[in-house]
C-alpha cells in the first residue's frame, strides 16, 4: 500500500468498522424506488459537517446545525423525493420527528441523530411514511447496506456515487468511504448536493471538522461557486474510531495523511456529480497554473467552468478561447492579461490557442479533433506565481434546458 | 410637457443640437452590412464614460480610459464585426490609427476622439478597411445619420436599439438620445454591450460623469451582474451644451431632472437589449420590494434574474418558486426567509405562490395562464424595509445554447 492509500471506486460505505447502513423505499418516490437511507454507528462516533450557506435553509439543515454540536453522533437519516425546505414550523416538526423516530428505534439520544432531505421544495413531508421507512431501515441495517443507501439518496442522478480509500495510520489500516448525490443542476446554481463520509479512524471532533472543511474547499466548492448553494446542501462525516489508530488530536503526520484521503474521496465524489450532469455531453476540467495566490487560481478556474458562454462553446465544439479569457477577466483573480497562455487538450492531442494574451493562428482541424472528445482540459498559465487550482464542470446542452425547464411539473 | 419629459422610443440620436452622425459599411462584416459608425460634435463637447471592469480590456477601451480624461471630446468612432481584443501591441496601434484617422479627417485633436470595437475576439482589425470607412463616414455625417449609426454598431442584434427623451431645463428644451447594441449573450456573462448617449444640455464634465454612473447602475448593471462584463463594454455620453440651458455645475433641480432623463433612456436601452436576447422566449422582470437597503433589493433581483434554473423554469412555464427563493438565498442580500412573500404576474393575471417563506397551495391552471405570456413579473416582498429594485432578464432556451454553441465558427 502506497503512502497515499489505495482508492477503490467501486466501494462506498460498506464494511467500515463501526457502521451499519441501509436504504429502503418508504413511498415518497413513485414506483417503489428507494428513498430513505439510514447510517448508524454502533459505537459513539464523532461527526463534522459543512452545510449550505444559503440564507434559505431547509428544516433538516437547521436541525443539523444544532445537533452537530453534540460531542457524540450515532446516526444519520436521509430521505429523497422531498426537500422539506420552505415548509415553516410544520417542516421543523417533521424534521424533528425523523430524528426522534430514529433515536427511539436505535436506542440513542435525539441529539445524536443528524437528518437530511432532498427533492421538491415547498411541499410538506409525508412524515408517517418516512417514520415507517425509518423503522424498516433500522431492521435492514447491515455492514454492507451502503449501496442501497447510495441509491436511496438519489433524485435526478442517473447513477449512484460512491468511493472508498484505504490507508495506513501508524500501522493500522484505516478506511474512508463516501456516498453522494447531485447532478447537472449544479452550475452556476447548484441543486442539492449531499455527501456522507464514514471513517473508522480515531480522531478528535475539532480535527475532523478541519479536515472536512479543507476537503470540501478543494472538491465540492470547485464544482460550484462560493455561496451559490441550494437550500439543503450538506456534507457530513462520522468517525467511529474503531480502526485502533492513535487518535488524531493535532496536525501531525497522521492528520495530513487522513486529510489527503478525504481530499481524494471528496474529489472523486465531486467529479462523479459533474459527470452525471443532466444533459451533459462533455466533462470539462479548468486548470489554472502559476497564479500569484491559491485564491487567484481558484477564482479563475471557477469562473471559466461556470461561464454559460464557455459551456455552450464546448457543447458546440467551438475553440472560442475569447470567452475563456473573458471569464478569467471578470473572475476577480489578479493577473496580467499580457502574460496569459491558454491550451486545450484531450486524449486526441493538445493545442496552444493563446500566447502572452494574444490569440495564435492555430490548426482548426486539430482543434476540432481535440474538442470532439468527451473529456477536455482547459489549461491557463498565468505566469504570475506558483499556485494552481482546478475546477470541474460540464457543458451547457439542449438537454440541460429541457430537463430544467420542467423539473417540478 | 410633463416634468419627467417625453420619451420617444422611435427617436435616437438624430437632431440633437451640435451633433452629426453616420453609419457606413467598410467591409469587416459580410454582405455589405453596416459596420462603422461615427459621432461628431461640431462644437467642443464634454464626455463621460463607464467602461468594462474586466481585467482583460480590449485595445479601444484602454485608449478611451486615457482620452476620456481630456476636457474636450469631439468624436466617437465605432466598428462592429471585430472586437480588437486580445490583439496585443498591434491592436493598440490599430485603435490608435482609428483615432488619428478620425481626428485628421475632422480637423480635431486625437485626444478628442474616443473609439469602440465589438465583434470577434483575438483577430487583428483589417485597419485599412476601417480607415477608408472612417473617411466615408466623415463625408456622410448628417444631423439625421443616427439610424445608420445604430445599425452599424450591431453584431448579433436582430433590431437596432434607440430612444430619446425631451425635457425642459429652465425654459429650454433639452434632448437626450441614445443608441445601443447588445443581445442575449448577456447573463450571466454579458457579451459586449455598447451605448452612446448624446445630449445638447450644458453640463460640467464631472457632473455628467456622476449622472452617467448612476444611470448605468440603475439600468445596464441590473441586466448583468457586477463585474460580469466583457472585454469591450462601454457606455459613453457626450454633451454639446447647445441647448442653451444654464450650465449644470452642481446638484440642483436641473441636475436631478437630467439624471432622471438619463435613467429613463438607459433603462429603455437595457430592456431593449434583454428583449433582443438570443433565443429568448420570455421577458422577465424581477422586482424585489421592501428590502432593508437598496443594495439588498438589488442583489436579490439580480440573483433571481441571473439563475439558470429560474430562467430554464420560465422557459418551461413551470411555477418553480423554490428556485426563486433559492437564488434569493445565495444572493448575499440580508433578509428573513420567514417573512418573504412571492408573486408572479403577467397580463393574464397574478398569483401568490409563497407567503411568509412557505409555499401556498395555488391554482395551477391560473399559474399556467400567467406563465404562458411573454412578459412576466416576479415580485418578491422581503417585508424588511422600504427599498426596492428591479432587474430584467430573459429565459434560457434551446436556441440560446444553439446560437452560443457556434458563434465563432
Amino acid at each position: 500500500m502506497s503512502d497515499k492509500g489505495v482508492f477503490c471506486p467501486d466501494e462506498g460505505i460498506n464494511h467500515i468498522k463501526g457502521f451499519k447502513t441501509a436504504g429502503v423505499s418508504c413511498g415518497i418516490k413513485k414506483e417503489n424506488r428507494k428513498d430513505l437511507a439510514l447510517i448508524f454507528s454502533v459505537v459513539p462516533a464523532v461527526a463534522a459537517g459543512v452545510f449550505t450557506v444559503n440564507k434559505v435553509k431547509a428544516a433538516p439543515v437547521l436541525l443539523d446545525l444544532k445537533n452537530i454540536k453534540n460531542p457524540v453522533t450515532r446516526a444519520v437519516v436521509i430521505n429523497s423525493g422531498n426537500a422539506n425546505a420552505c415548509t415553516g414550523r410544520k417542516g421543523m416538526e417533521n424534521a424533528g420527528r425523523m430524528v426522534t423516530t430514529a433515536a427511539s428505534l436505535l436506542g440513542i439520544k435525539p441529539e445524536e441523530v443528524l437528518v437530511s432531505s432532498t427533492g421538491v421544495i415547498g411541499v410538506q413531508l409525508p412524515v408517517e411514511k418516512v417514520e415507517k421507512g425509518i423503522a424498516r431501515a433500522a431492521l435492514d441495517l447491515a455492514e454492507d447496506g451502503g449501496d442501497e443507501a447510495a441509491r436511496a439518496i438519489m433524485t435526478t442522478d442517473t447513477i449512484e456515487k460512491k468511493g472508498a480509500l484505504k490507508l495506513r495510520l501508524g500501522g493500522r489500516e484505516v478506511k474512508v468511504g463516501a456516498i453522494a448525490k447531485g447532478s447537472g443542476m449544479i452550475h452556476p446554481n447548484m441543486a442539492t448536493m449531499l455527501c456522507y463520509i464514514l471513517t473508522d479512524a480515531a480522531i478528535e471532533k475539532g480535527m475532523l471538522q478541519e479536515i472536512l472543511k479543507e476537503a470540501v474547499d478543494s472538491s465540492f466548492n470547485l464544482i460550484s461557486v462560493d455561496g451559490d448553494t441550494s437550500t439543503n446542501d450538506s456534507v457530513i462525516t462520522l468517525a467511529s474510531g474503531m480502526a485502533g489508530n492513535k487518535p488524531i488530536t493535532q496536525k501531525n503526520e497522521d492528520y495530513y495523511k487522513l486529510l489527503e484521503a478525504y481530499k481524494t474521496v471528496t474529489a472523486a465524489m465531486a467529479r462523479a456529480i459533474v459527470r452525471d450532469g443532466e444533459g451533459a455531453t462533455k466533462f470539462l476540467t479548468a486548470k489554472v497554473v502559476n497564479g500569484a495566490t491559491l485564491e487567484d487560481a481558484r477564482k479563475g478556474a471557477r469562473a471559466i467552468i461556470s461561464s454559460n458562454l464557455v459551456k455552450a462553446a464546448f457543447f458546440g465544439e467551438d475553440a472560442n478561447w475569447g470567452r475563456i479569457l473573458c471569464a478569467l477577466g471578470y473572475s476577480g483573480a489578479q493577473f496580467d492579461p499580457a502574460k496569459v497562455d491558454l491550451f486545450i487538450s484531450s486524449k486526441n492531442g493538445g493545442i496552444k490557442l493563446v500566447e502572452s494574451g494574444e490569440g495564435l493562428v492555430f490548426d482548426e482541424e486539430l482543434a476540432s479533433r481535440v474538442l470532439e472528445e468527451k473529456d477536455i482540459e482547459i489549461l491557463v498559465d498565468l505566469q504570475d506565481g506558483e499556485y494552481e487550482a482546478h475546477a470541474w464542470g460540464c457543458d451547457l446542452s439542449y438537454d440541460y434546458v429541457k430537463i430544467n425547464g420542467s423539473y417540478r411539473t
